[in-house]
């Protein structure tokens, strides 16, 4: 797996798990590119609320914990992470508010923050190109770390996209979703990264759905050192290409990795007269419960298609088309035509299980 | 269980069903004061858009039928749902337009309209006081029939108000949720009757959820045979209050026989800024599969109250009170004080369990 150049990473524990990674570290040699889109959860992380503060300068490093959501635990909550997030800073030689901040784990649980202001030597002297590391420490639930990278040959210019990131449960788009690490060397300047951050996101993270739950953490963040330039409309659409892939192989996994699922079900919704309806209708399905249940039972129950759709305010014609591939296999296909338009969007979603309740009980 | 007077109810076994009562029917002697609230879903069952129709006259009979959604099955299926209520007309010797109809069941499947008309004779012939074999033939899921009535002695005089209905999956508020019948000899005029079935709704029907689900049928029907004035704001308060309490015991029931629930849960959130904020407060935990699983798994996981909270927009205080009944026993009840503001409302919902699923799948 190659690194983006310009960036170093590491992950240590530091004792909020009792022996697992838990804490992680992204630093980049000079000031990045940033775009990064936050949960749309009212009650955010103080992770959340520091870093959308954050994400308006040229960041230098992004800390992030797992074990612990650092959300809605104490009055000086906010305070504790400024804290954490300026001795970081000292402590890699840079300003405070260009330090970013992510954390996933138990809500309302205080942060041990000693302990993290105490592991941060050890942390940074760690920093190398040992993607593994990283990977592991931000890590939950999940069954495995999340890395996917993507290159671009453009002469003797070679270019890569790597992303990090982890599930497992709380997975609905709106951001919420998960945390999500995106660099690259590329630089495609300022407004063309956002762009293009922003179209990958949609048809990806905004386009999976396990529970229907939008966390109070979750944040995917693209960072680019900027070591090589791009220009030109082709070279652009390439880098916006590759960034989808990479976001859209993460959100698969995340998928794939979906708490108790059996199934990885992808929906694509056609025939819609836009694109934001073939998107709902698709969303609809991915978060009915009791659709989920028919993809678990493998029973062709095309009744509560229907209802869903309409449960979402879409409203279906008799001549409404509905194919899939065997509900009995891992991998399961769906294509719904509305048959009312020319938009179509693809989600991904999972089962609803009796091992994803037993999980979260 | 005593009937209101000026009314006669059937049911019997039309084939839909192998044996069991599968066709009922509610008959009032005159017209009758009627108000209903319908199913948001915008693909409805034929049944609902007809009865939508149909209940702006003084209706006279309700005809329901339980196995079949009657919802989009083909082409003809709304032509062939006016044949039937024509036909019922016919046969009561009533207008067409004075035919009310529900139906609850399987959605996609050809309602067998040749199988109803056909009994239509026997049906009629049956009608009588029994509550029982009406109240037995809307059942789909349900493990048992949900009837309750309540009285209102003034002078010499009797008021009675009896309600029906059936669950119990897919019960979501916005009315899809079930079917209810409830029917009253009390003559309170159109304008207080109307006001007072909006009212029971938005405390019964419309505050339940056990899977989040909105169904494509659902209807509560409110007839009064008007055989008893009632008159002055204490009568009419009084037969509001009774009549309350007839929507929220059948509500309670509706949740109590949810599909595969272990556990009866009441929500109440007080501190809220509007009424209205407490009851989106109430249902986005109702409706939070990850805190359904919670209740499911006795675990007392609050910081799953804070993100799906914020999930639904309501942001809260550090200072939130979360008060619980043992999560152990099978009735739990639980307080959230937001603390912002004196508003309150409750709802009533179950855990997401195994059994659920496999119910369903």
């Amino acid at each position: 797996m190659s690194m983006a150049e310009g960036f170093l990473l590491a992950g240590i524990n530091c004792g909020i798990k009792k022996k697992k990674l838990d804490l992680g570290l992204i630093y980049s040699k000079d000031p990045c590119l940033a775009s990064a889109v936050f949960t749309t959860n009212v009650n955010p992380s103080y992770s959340v609320t520091v870093s959308k503060k954050n994400i308006k300068t040229s960041p230098r490093a992004i800390l992030v914990n797992s074990g612990n959501a650092n959300c809605h635990s104490h009055k000086s909550g906010l305070k504790d992470t400024e804290d954490i997030v300026s001795k970081t800073a000292k402590a890699l030689g840079v300003k405070t508010k260009e330090i970013l901040i992510a954390s996933t784990g138990i809500i309302g649980k205080k942060l041990p923050k000693e302990k993290i202001i105490k592991k941060l030597p050890l942390l940074i002297k760690n920093l190398g190109k040992n993607t593994d590391v990283f990977a592991k420490s931000i890590l939950t639930t999940d069954t495995g770390k999340k890395v996917v990278s993507a290159n671009i040959a453009l002469g003797k210019k070679k270019i890569t996209i790597i992303g990090f990131a982890k599930g497992a449960g709380m997975i609905y788009p709106n951001m919420a979703t998960m945390l999500g690490f995106i660099l690259t060397d590329a630089d495609v300047g300022a407004y063309s990264f956002n762009k293009a951050a922003k179209v990958a996101i949609e048809e990806s993270f905004n386009s999976i759905s396990i529970d229907g739950c939008t966390s109070t953490n979750d944040t995917v963040f693209f960072l680019s050192s900027k070591r090589i330039p791009l220009k030109g409309k082709k070279q652009l659409d390439l880098f916006s290409q590759k960034l989808n892939e990479v976001c859209l192989s993460l959100a698969k996994m995340i998928v794939g990795d979906g708490e108790g699922a059996t199934k990885f079900v992808q929906i694509t919704v056609k025939g819609a007269k836009t694109k934001a309806q073939a998107k709902q209708a698709g969303l609809a399905l991915a978060n009915s419960n009791l659709f989920k249940c028919t993809l678990y039972g493998a029973n062709a129950n095309w009744g509560r298609i229907v209802s869903a759709l309409g449960q979402a305010g879409i409203k279906v014609a008799e001549n409404i088309s509905i194919k899939t591939t065997s509900l009995k296999k891992k991998n399961v296909v769906i294509s719904v035509d509305l048959k009312i338009g020319k938009s179509q969007h693809t989600v991904y979603t999972t089962d609803l299980t009796p091992a994803y309740i037993k999980f979260n009980a």
